[in-house]
């Protein structure tokens, strides 16, 4: 095999988790709590089990490649016009859509930010662009130096909002003062994964009106708690959405998934309990946080950072305890999702013991 | 939008088709046999029912990103390691990555033979690269002629067997002494979407050992009855497995596709029915066309590609008569998936009445 693009050989072999279950058998524990993925604790949504159940039964038929039902349930929960809407098997098939749409040479640059979602620099180097990087302001994106790092080589600019690892946010005039200085020829994805935590913040998808170059998406793998089923969207310009629609795989949402999300956004109970309990856990941690004498960065979704001393040993403290939390690239944090109340309970009292 | 990939701009627009129950509203219609999507007619299997259920309480968090259980099934399955497997979204899925491995600029060249899975010429669109198309010998692959076909820009040959959408098939031996003659820098893909139809023909599985240029794809779409569900996979060497897992996306099999998929594998009862369903409906059809005296190319997959005169025309007389099959690029002719026994017989009687 000597004819391997070089993009391709600067990547790492992917190294994912090992499941759960085999965890357990390697570390002899009876359960392991996951703390790792930003996944929605709760079980899930009722609504969305019959969904399944019905859907069951045509998994011999091919989803419908276009989404329709979908779409148009998306459509009328944000206003927004169906052909504004591209389907992602998850939101990350979603970003790389797009950078494949516009990052077509080396020289060809990608702004995001030190601290931000591990697959903007994964698909910038996938497709073998060249990544700038500007640094953090107080953990967050520091949106002045992205604006100073937009060159003419520039296609794309990441910006996730709220931000993961970090849980910091940027306030809605912080982020329509920047698309007004961005070039028009650059594409700005706001990722807007966690949103659905800060109760409709929908203020930017009006946006879309003013900014042909922006492009929202979200997810129903975190509030709607679908992380399994690999459900994204993005909303932007029927331009940018033709574009998208060339190049995703007909087929790349599955039919249960499909049906899932549909039932997901009618089901409007789970999520208010979805984002009530999130609230109630995240003031839980940092309470738990405070009183150890942590400190964390105040998150606005479903997972805090919190400083450990040594991350490394920590992480594996926890593990062998029976808790799984996601060591991140800053230095001597570590990354706790918010788990149900007696995980969060049971999950400070492990820390606690360990300090 | 003035910077979107040059590749991006040769690609068409997006035209599923629309669902089913859309088509019936519009022409009025009570029920449409669809016969168009080489789908697997029978009821989903139990077995595959009941692991959907017990996945449905699951979908909160993230499926296994590297398919532990799934692949360890098929490495038993077919008597590989698990290290030899790629998981796709269905196998277009797979299609696409391996491209993206080896087509790294547009003088790279892609061979595929005319008449062959729709799939190949849009990837190799998407990325940029030449196409080379030979031409097909009696509907069917002419490995002589894309062996000749070869230069030193090859990076990658597609072979569909049997082929879609004409259901032509080539011996093993054929197979075997072409892929002996190919430089072994070139990435040769033996696409099986069909195979199982076949009746366990895994002598090319041996083949992974003498050929580290050689990627098989299958997929659970077609004998196994999931094309809802979107799960294919690649057996090939470790290395090149590697190189697949380096671009793709760690879930882009969702977790109950990944549940559904273990328990299909386990379901022999349901692929021997399937089997021998297949058969049966193959035969009935191609009597039926005998009967009217129509001509067909004898197929090994499970649809069959018949000369009906002006293709177009009878495409929507059938359409109006609530049977809805495949319109493809060979002149007067439409593919026909096989159906149940019923829908066979009533497709063959309104023919009839059309001809």
């Amino acid at each position: 095999m000597n004819n391997i693009c070089k993009s391709i050989l600067s990547l790492k072999p992917y190294q994912g988790g090992k499941p759960i279950s085999e965890l357990q058998r390697e570390l002899g524990l009876d359960n392991i709590v996951k703390l790792a993925s930003n996944e929605n604790p709760l079980p899930s949504s009722k609504k969305v089990q019959q969904a399944i159940a019905k859907a069951a039964n045509e998994v011999g038929r091919y989803p419908d490649g276009n989404g329709f039902e979908l779409k148009q349930a998306i459509a009328q929960h944000l206003s927004v016009s169906a052909g504004q809407i591209t389907l992602g098997n998850g939101s990350n098939d979603i970003l790389e859509l797009m950078a494949r749409v516009v990052v077509c040479s080396a020289k060809d640059e990608v702004i995001f930010s030190q601290y931000a979602f591990v697959v903007y620099p994964l698909v910038t180097q996938a497709l073998g662009a060249t990544a700038v990087v500007t640094p953090a302001n107080d953990f967050g994106h520091d949106l002045a130096a992205m604006l100073a790092a937009v060159t003419e080589n520039t296609k794309l600019i990441f910006i996730a909002n709220p931000n993961n690892p970090t849980g910091t946010w940027l306030e809605d005039d912080e982020i329509y003062a920047f698309l007004s200085k961005v070039p028009s020829t650059v594409i700005v994805v706001l990722d807007q994964a966690y949103i659905e935590y800060l109760e409709a913040n929908d203020a930017t998808v009006q946006w879309l009106k003013e900014f042909d170059n922006l492009v929202i998406t979200r997810t129903f793998s975190k509030a709607y708690g679908l992380a399994g089923l690999r459900v994204g969207y993005a909303l932007s310009s029927v331009v940018t959405a033709d574009y998208l629609n060339r190049i995703r795989q007909p087929f790349n949402v599955n039919h249960i998934a499909q049906s899932a999300a549909i039932a997901a956004l009618a089901d409007g109970e789970f999520l208010t309990h979805s984002v009530t309990a999130n609230k109630q856990g995240l003031l839980q941690l940092a309470m738990g946080f405070d009183e150890l004498g942590l400190s964390y960065i105040p998150s606005f979704a479903n997972f805090i950072a919190v400083k450990v001393g040594n991350a490394s040993v920590v992480y594996q403290q926890l593990l062998e305890s029976g808790f799984i939390v996601r060591p991140v690239e800053m230095e001597n944090y570590l990354r706790v999702s918010v788990g149900t109340k007696n995980e969060n309970k049971t999950f400070l009292d492990t820390l606690k013991s360990l300090l």
